[in-house]
C-alpha cells in the first residue's frame, strides 16, 4: 500500500508528492464517453498488445475495474494510485500498474489513456521522465489523436494541447496558522494555477494538504508549464518556511503544545474518524517540520494519512467494516504505528 | 504536600476523602468576628499553654496566618490542611498542624476552635477518633460555651449542638454520566444533606467530585449524625458502582477512548490550565474504577488533584507563577508524573 513512496524526492519538509499526468486518445475510437462496449474492449486489447512489446523499465499488471471488490478500487483511489474518473464507468475501463506504483495507465478514464506517474516529495524530473517513456513509447506504436494547432486531442478542451497536468501535494500548516492560506490561494488562482484539496477537483482541504496544479495545457510546452509551476512551488516552500520560523519565534509553547496534544491522542484513543486523525497526522508532520518530533519519517506520515483512509483500513483488516468499527481499527492502527 | 493521604481508609474506588470537624468555643472571649486583638492574643495563648500539656498521638507545629506566604495559605487551602474562613482575618488566626497533617486545630476561623480530622477513602471511625481525642483533653482543660438545651455554642446557630461536621468528598463519574447527578443532589438536599463543590461551600462540582455533608448538628448525637450519614454514602457508593456496570455494559468502548485520551493528553500536553487538568485526572480515576486503567494508585490521583492547583503548583516550585506559567509547569508535572 502507498508503494510509490519508496521513492526519491526532495523538500519534503512541505512537499508531500508530486504527480504528472498526460492525457492522451487514440485515433479511429470515439471518446469513452460515447463508445460501445466492443469498442472499449477493442481499444483496451490494442494498448495492451502495445504494451506486450514495451521494454522500458518495470513490470506491469493489467487490472480491470469489474474485477475489483468496492473496498479495492477506493483502496486505489485513496492511495493515489488512479483517479476517482476511472471508476465511473466500471464496464469499460482498467489500469496497468507498474511493480512500484510509481506509474499507472488508466485506460477509459474520461480520455483513451491516462498516463500518470507520482513520486514522493518534489521530484518533477523523476515524474516527467516516467511518463514519458511510457508516452514516447505509446506514440511510436499508437495512433495518438493530434491535431497541428491544438496539439493532442482530449475529451475535455481543458486539457488540450499537451495534455499535461503536473501536480504538487503541499503540507503548508505554518501558512494556514498565521493566517495566509486563503490570499495564497487567491494568489495562486490568478495566475492560473488550480488549488484543491487532497483527494483532488471537488475535495476539500483536510489537514493542511493541498494540491496545487496548472490550469492551462494549451500554449505553452510542456517543460515550460512544469518550470513554471516549479518556479511557483519553490516561492510557496520559502514561504512556508518562513511561517514556520516566525510560528517558533512567536507561539513556540503553544505549538509544542499543539503539536503533542495530537501526538498523546494518536498514541491512545481507541475511537478516531478520519477527519480528527488527518488533523492530528498534519501536526505531527507539523513536529517534524519544526524539528519538535524527530523519530518519525516525512514519507511514514503520508503512508499513514493513505492507510487510515476508510477503504484502506477494510483493505488493511481483509474485510467490510461499519463506521464505528472502522474508527475503533483505525486508532489501534495508529497505536500501533506511532 | 497532602501527606494525610498516605493514611488508611476504605472504599475507595468511589470515596476520595472523609473529614470530621467540630466547632468549640471559649467561655469568657467574644466569638472571633467581634473580638479585640488582644483578646486574640489571650485566646491563642490559653489555647498553647493548654496544649503543650497534651500527651495524645502526634506532634503539633504552630502556625501563624500571618507568618505564610500568600502562596502558603493558599496551598494549605487547597490541600484540605484549613478552611478558607482561616485566612479572613490573618491578624488573629492560626493553627496547629499535627505532624502527619490528619488533624489540624484551628484558632480564630469562625469559632474560637475548629478541630479538623482528615483522612482519605471511607473512614468516619478514624476521623472521629482523631478529633475526639483532642477534643476530650481540651475540654477537660478549657472552659468551652455549652448550654443545655443547645449544647456547644458556635458563632452561626446552625453550627450550635455538636458542632459536628462530618463530609465525605466522593467521586461520582460514573452517576454524572448515566444522568443521575442532579438527581441525586436533589435528594440528599432534601433529606438535610449538603452538597458542593471539591472546595466546600460556594465551589463548583469539577472533575465529578463532590462533598456531602451533615447540614444539622443540633437534636441528634455525634454518633446518630455520622450513622446516618455512613448510611448514605454507602447507598451513593452501591449506585456508583451500579452505574459504572451499566456503562461498561452499553459504552465500553466510548469510556475507553475517553480514558485514555486524557491519558494520552496528561501524558503529553505542554500548557494545561487547572479545570482542564481536573476533568482528565477524573477520567484517569475513572479509569481505575472501571479497571481499565490499573498502575495508578487512587490516593495518587488525588494527591495529583491537589498539586496541580495553582497555589500547589508555585509551592512546589518555589516561586510566583503567572497564570500562563503554571499552565506549562502544570503540564510538567503531569508529564512526570503519569
Amino acid at each position: 500500500m502507498a508503494k510509490w513512496l519508496n521513492d526519491t524526492g526532495s523538500e519534503k519538509d512541505v512537499v508531500v508528492s508530486t504527480r504528472i499526468r498526460m492525457a492522451r486518445n487514440l485515433e479511429g475510437y470515439r471518446f469513452p464517453h460515447g463508445m460501445s462496449m466492443e469498442e472499449s474492449e477493442e481499444l483496451t486489447h490494442e494498448i495492451l498488445n502495445t504494451m506486450k512489446n514495451f521494454s522500458g523499465n518495470g513490470d506491469y499488471r493489467f487490472i480491470k475495474m469489474n474485477n475489483l471488490s468496492p473496498i479495492d478500487k477506493m483502496a486505489f483511489i485513496e492511495g493515489h494510485v488512479i483517479s476517482p474518473g476511472l471508476i465511473q464507468k466500471p464496464d469499460y475501463s482498467s489500469f496497468l500498474l507498474r511493480n512500484d506504483e510509481n506509474v499507472t495507465i488508466m485506460i477509459n478514464e474520461e480520455d483513451h489513456l491516462r498516463i500518470q506517474s507520482i513520486l514522493p516529495g518534489l521530484n518533477f524530473q523523476g515524474g516527467w521522465e516516467l511518463c514519458n517513456e511510457i508516452d514516447d513509447f505509446l506514440e511510436e506504436n499508437l495512433d495518438f489523436a493530434f491535431h497541428g494547432d491544438f496539439g493532442y486531442l482530449t475529451c475535455c478542451p481543458t486539457n488540450a494541447g499537451t495534455g499535461l497536468r503536473a501536480s504538487v501535494m503541499i503540507h503548508i500548516p505554518s501558512i494556514v496558522l498565521t493566517g495566509y492560506a486563503n490570499s495564497l490561494v487567491q494568489g495562486l488562482n490568478k495566475i492560473g494555477l488550480a488549488v484543491r484539496g487532497i483527494y483532488g477537483e471537488g475535495s476539500k482541504a483536510v489537514g493542511n494538504l493541498y494540491q496545487v496544479s496548472n490550469q492551462t495545457t494549451l500554449g505553452d510546452k510542456e517543460e515550460i508549464i512544469i518550470e513554471k509551476l516549479n518556479n511557483i512551488i519553490h516561492q510557496i516552500i520559502i514561504k512556508e518556511r518562513t511561517a514556520r520560523n516566525t510560528l517558533l519565534g512567536t507561539k513556540k509553547d503553544e505549538l509544542e503544545d499543539k503539536i503533542f496534544r495530537s501526538l498523546g491522542l494518536l498514541k491512545h484513543s481507541r475511537v478516531m474518524n478520519s477527519k480528527e486523525a488527518m488533523v492530528h497526522l498534519s501536526n505531527l508532520r507539523l513536529g517534524r517540520e519544526m524539528g519538535i518530533i524527530e523519530d518519525m519519517e516525512y514519507d511514514d506520515i503520508t503512508k499513514l494519512i493513505i492507510q487510515i483512509q476508510p477503504a484502506s483500513i477494510q483493505k488493511d483488516i481483509g474485510e467490510d467494516l461499519s463506521k464505528d468499527e472502522r474508527d475503533i481499527k483505525r486508532a489501534e492502527l495508529l497505536r500501533k504505528r506511532i
